[in-house]
């Protein structure tokens, strides 16, 4: 029997393609040496069914089309210089629609001081929107997902969950506009990319290593911990919740805070002794500390393993 | 009534969306000013069905995917500085043939000295691939499609018509690997993107305006002819015709030459004076030159309008 993508998984299919193409660095952007800088550039393919809530609109679904590959030039610390939007369009869709996508896309890509300077249009079936996300950083300042060093500190700026309790809204208890609960939707349908924060880390010089936590804190601490070989401890405690969450149970609250993707916020280590200098760059919270090995929670100085998962493209589901 | 997509086709849609981009220069790539010179950037969405003919190898999808956005970056006069690739991919698929894809992406890839540096995957229903290419020329050097001036020489590299009689064959004679025509669908499936000649042209000096001819030549003129605000007249007798060509009756291997897409060749403009620099950049053929307005086609002096006609992605049918 031939071995399908379904049974490999997203990131077991990854590996494999990586080394056929002879190796490609885990940062959230490519890197490139142009001049005196760095170029970094990102891609992201987005599918209306698998990728966008159906409440969406289309106005959300351009904007989060845009903000998911700033986050990435946020994440290396970078200046946006540009983005690179192609869509493939249903032809039977209305083209008020179209143009509502593409308002939603310019609207966040100027709201990050950047401009969409080109892209492609063809038809196809589903709606799919690949944006492509270049921007440009100093050789000395780019942060990368390796750097941490056991004794590090690990932050986060903003706060946890938020986009996932948005999610279980939409999905689970069918949340409509002008329903309560819009704040969380939005935090899942119009993420802000982190761009200053990214930007004046970089500058600091404080931060080690960096990252965006698309796919859940878990998740992302599990490729930060791979990349620089080392692992964390999570403070229990110490995590930032979502406003709104309070009105989750404590257990799923926390469960939404460690394992929910969407909040495109940034994950970084620090050198302590930079503590002051990155305070003054970016309101951000420590959350925990950088160790030899392992993933863990600490509760009240109790240690358990820190389960990696999160969300996985094309993995099939047990049972479904 | 709203108005749909496939009412308005693919270039109609386009100039909507740019405006609401606040316009987008209509160049094969866009231009980034970076240090002292400029970073190209282009992006293709390819769909399995829609772009590749059911003949294609998944080896051949993969090549194809790199080349025609290694062509646009050949079409600016630039030199390849990576690509990223976004690939959403059938679950089911087998693990195998998404390798021989990423294979066929790596061999085009380093076939034109360069290397696939990032990308994205997905799970989607149809196989889709997103190309992205940058490249870096200097300002002074970088060729675009407006520049070209009246009494300008319209020169093209290689030949023309092959890609369509290739896709001719795979369509309606239902070619498959194996049977007479090897070279005709190859040129269709394994496109060689002119980067040499491109950058030994921006080098030379002598070109005036650039683009690639994916489109077909008539498609690709008028767009030529757009950018610069000119006209071209096209000398039928000069048309390099493809090998191969000549088991097509007369009139449809000229419809081919003119009509079809997929060559992957060079559209250029040269300065008469410094025709002699351009033929010790590459090899090309002169097939016509500039005018003031208007595209024409010339057969031993008499002239007649030259249809815009070629491929267009979106646009419905009639009778379909």
């Amino acid at each position: 029997m031939p071995l399908r993508c379904s049974e490999l998984g997203e990131r077991g299919l990854i590996k494999r393609l990586t080394e056929i193409l002879g190796g490609v660095e885990n940062d959230d952007c490519a890197l490139l040496e142009v001049g005196e800088g760095y170029i970094v550039a990102t891609t992201d393919m987005l599918h209306r069914q698998t990728d966008f809530p159906a409440q969406a609109s289309p106005w959300q679904i351009g904007w989060m089309s845009v903000a998911v590959n700033l986050s990435d030039v946020a994440a290396m610390g970078a200046l946006p210089l540009g983005l690179l939007m192609a869509a493939g369009i249903p032809t039977e869709m209305e083209v008020e629609q179209v143009e509502e996508i593409f308002r939603g896309m310019d609207c966040c890509a100027r709201a990050c001081n950047t401009r969409i300077i080109g892209g492609d249009t063809d038809a196809h079936q589903e709606l799919t929107l690949n944006g492509t996300a270049l921007g440009t950083v100093e050789r000395d300042r780019v942060l990368r997902r390796r750097g941490a060093r056991p004794g590090d500190l690990l932050c986060t700026t903003g706060a946890l969950g938020g986009a996932g309790a948005g999610l279980e809204l939409l999905l689970e208890r069918d949340w409509r506009p002008g329903q309560p609960g819009e704040d969380l939707a939005r935090r899942l349908l119009e993420p802000q990319p982190r761009l200053k924060e990214g930007r004046a880390l970089a500058l600091s010089g404080a931060a080690t290593a960096m990252m965006d936590n698309s796919d859940g804190l878990a998740l992302s601490l599990s490729d930060l911990a791979e990349a620089g070989k080392t692992g964390f401890v999570v403070r229990q405690e110490s995590l930032p919740r979502a406003a709104g969450l309070e009105a989750w149970p404590e257990e799923e609250s926390l469960d939404l805070m460690l394992f929910s993707g969407g909040d495109f916020e940034l994950l970084f280590t620090l050198c302590p002794e930079k503590l002051a200098e990155a305070r003054q760059a970016c309101p951000f919270t420590a959350i925990g500390y950088v160790v030899e090995e392992g993933l863990w929670l600490e509760d009240r100085g109790a240690r358990r393993l820190l389960p990696t998962r999160g969300f996985e493209h094309m993995r099939s589901r047990p049972g479904s």
